[in-house]
């Protein structure tokens, strides 16, 4: 049912983004702390695209943002490191279909998922957009902190210059990437 | 800017929920961790009641989700014992309006959050079924998982039958009070 | 009565300090860490002053130095970044009244506690003295683990500069302001 | 000098209790957590007796209390199961002596901390009355939360009903041990 | 070469048993908590077959026990809910591979790490009995403590009834059945 | 008996290493996170010293690494601050010895446990060497991550360039302080 499905969410603020903690930051955040930016990063740049005349579907791209890492609460944040063993991108996309069928409209659910993985949509592509800036903000705040070994997360800048968002909020992009280079 | 606000959002993954913390669970969930599944509540409660024939407007619910508890990323998560002591709606009220002042849009959002704090719209008042609902789901796991000392927020229940969206949510609230009595 | 007094005291086990969380200290000290120091500092400062020749009544600064945060027991430890929004002086000053009639002499408290907050008496302006200090021995506690991010705490060394009793313990103040910088 | 002692009761703060560590309370309460409420309670407690006619020097107890512990922060709180492997009284004694030649009068606290360990005066047994008592307290807080196996920490109880204080703070006691079996 | 595989061998002190995670301990054991008495158990259990006359390698156990779960230091500990959507063994597999090649000796090490993953050798199969065991007397442990829904763990007890070493420490595992039915 | 045993050896799970804890690391790795380092270590070096023809019974040094540390269940890890006033080693081998009586061979084991204390036997010390080695490379990490602060670990290079199994390690040893100072 879809109670099952909400406590099943749950999971999603007990695991750690693994990433974090390879790199020896103690208690991370969790799955559900970077969703929640992810989306709220989704709802301030789709509505800034929408006031610039860019055709987007805030709607779809809010659900996208809060749908978009579900599937980890069965499959869990596997990190790079373990990507070279195991196709996460299928496993997934298994968990988010078995997981849909617990709501009320399961195929809605995983077009709107398949299209942020598989960026079929602007919306879907924006929600990736943001997941990338959420997780260089969390860097950043890592590195402002005192952690170190935060490096190799940064490559993750050249995704977002390459993006077509990137003309959009290139004062954002840089205005991290400044805020990062002045410490 | 924007850039400020989305750092400071950063502090609702850091902030406890401090319901939790003084009743003895050791580090508890964030705020963050809570506003994600609220909004996701939200998400799936809004679409089925629009497949319900009931007028609601699913972005402008998701929107109100996403910021509903912006404002603590100042003023914390006050707990009840304190709110006999000050006034933590004005504080937040205040708070909100200068957070919003960061945002393209701040007379939008800041709107929208009223609509939360007074209830003004169905899509506020939605977003607090989806609060409350979201806190006894997580009592639930946390008593499922050992912890005692919570009955004090069962009365949420209450407030969740006496809503207006109880006849559409029935089986989700007696679901999740059957499987608590259960245990 | 008395008894819980003591079992709500025990809420400043469980509350973080919020300076430092915000700052991305993980699992900071609590509030009765804080308050434990603060007394201790209390202690041998007032010994020192009185075997100086200075009228002081250890007793009394003791009394001071252990209720001063007794209030956050219920109003928490709310951060700088909410008192824009909310008096927490008066909020404090309402719950320390409420929480000391458990106490067999609510009166004699609450004068003590009052010394503190408006400075009213030399102990309870030597209690703030040790509380700034303490406040920045952990954040030099917290620098030389490698937490960073932490400059603003220092500004409370002008506060100790500029102090009564700043003349008695230059050394103190001075020592710690050195080991910073010789960091 | 004094710095230094300062900075090393810091350890206070951050070495946990492992009385209850060893028993699964996880992120257990530190050991100045501990003797925060250790002194709350002897200020009370003093001042109790004292308006009933007992003669009791106030001040001399809260330095006790304040200090009891403080050998801990080289020591560490070493749990009941090594005490039968070493001398912790032993240590704990010889560490406090170095601990206090750091303090302006090195003799005269060494003199409180023998009074509360070998129990020379009044003040120093009210303090180990306060320490059991507090120990209760949290134990009760514990098992409130749902942590269990917390039962041979209750033998304390007799010790405190056997206490020359037990009649003055009866209701106290057995107002606690009546919540605990009331659970 | 060697250093980076015991460097990354550190992965498995930071990383969570995800089972105990998802049922709501908070901060639970390590991957390498959970290694280090697997091993520890083998150690007296292959000395005790052996001193009853069983012909069995104690270096070989000893070694396979060390290594078995050296993959998940890049696979991390995929639950079992994630178990349906990917391949975890194929995946270990790869990883174990991989991972052994910094060391001087690849091929004997995977051979080892197979014979437990296989069930090859009767080493193999004492270090998966001890795994087992291992993780029921975690169980058990967390059970004491206080935390509940960890029921689904204990279908391991078949496990360990049907196998070929049940005879030799039936003792053990029904002392440790008797416990928690004790409780 | 063993049973008790094993569930004690649970307790090196949950009790820090108190070295980093009093630097300022937030929960550090337990005892038996090093532990199964310390047993990896020497897994590798005692099959490298084999093929090299140093005559070695690898059986042996992975049993020491296995227990070296498992009196530290009973006496906790106590810190080189304490160890001035505590006669630590004599500790352990009394709680060692009552903890092996536990076994089914508790002569040997405490033979074992002495070849490490007593550095007795080319496998003890080779453990020891391990051990060294072991916390060293955990210094370099959490360095890594950003703490600071762990100067005084490093003293710990000399112990392993004046050992015996220096000349078969030395790419290993110089290797990780190539990396430190590369940092």
């Amino acid at each position: 049912m879809l109670l099952d499905l909400l406590i099943e969410a749950g999971n999603l603020k007990k695991l750690p983004r693994t990433g974090w903690l390879l790199r020896g930051v103690p208690n991370p955040e969790s799955i559900a702390d970077h969703s929640y930016r992810v989306a709220l990063i989704t709802l301030f740049l789709a509505d800034e695209l929408k006031a610039s005349g860019v055709e987007i579907d805030v709607e779809r791209a809010l659900k996208i943002a809060l749908i978009h890492d579900l599937a980890e609460a069965r499959v869990t944040d596997i990190p790079l490191s373990a990507q070279y063993y195991l196709d996460k991108g299928k496993a997934e996309k298994k968990a988010a279909m078995e997981l849909f069928i617990k709501t009320p409209n399961p195929r809605e659910y995983f077009r709107l998922w398949r299209e942020y993985e598989e960026g079929l949509s602007r919306e879907g592509r924006l929600v990736k957009f943001a997941d990338r800036l959420e997780m260089l903000i969390q860097a950043y705040e890592y590195e402002r902190a005192g952690f170190a070994d935060l490096d190799e997360f940064w490559g993750a800048l050249d995704y977002l210059r390459e993006s077509e968002f990137y003309g959009h909020f290139k004062e954002l992009v840089e205005g991290l990437a400044e805020r990062r280079t002045g410490r």
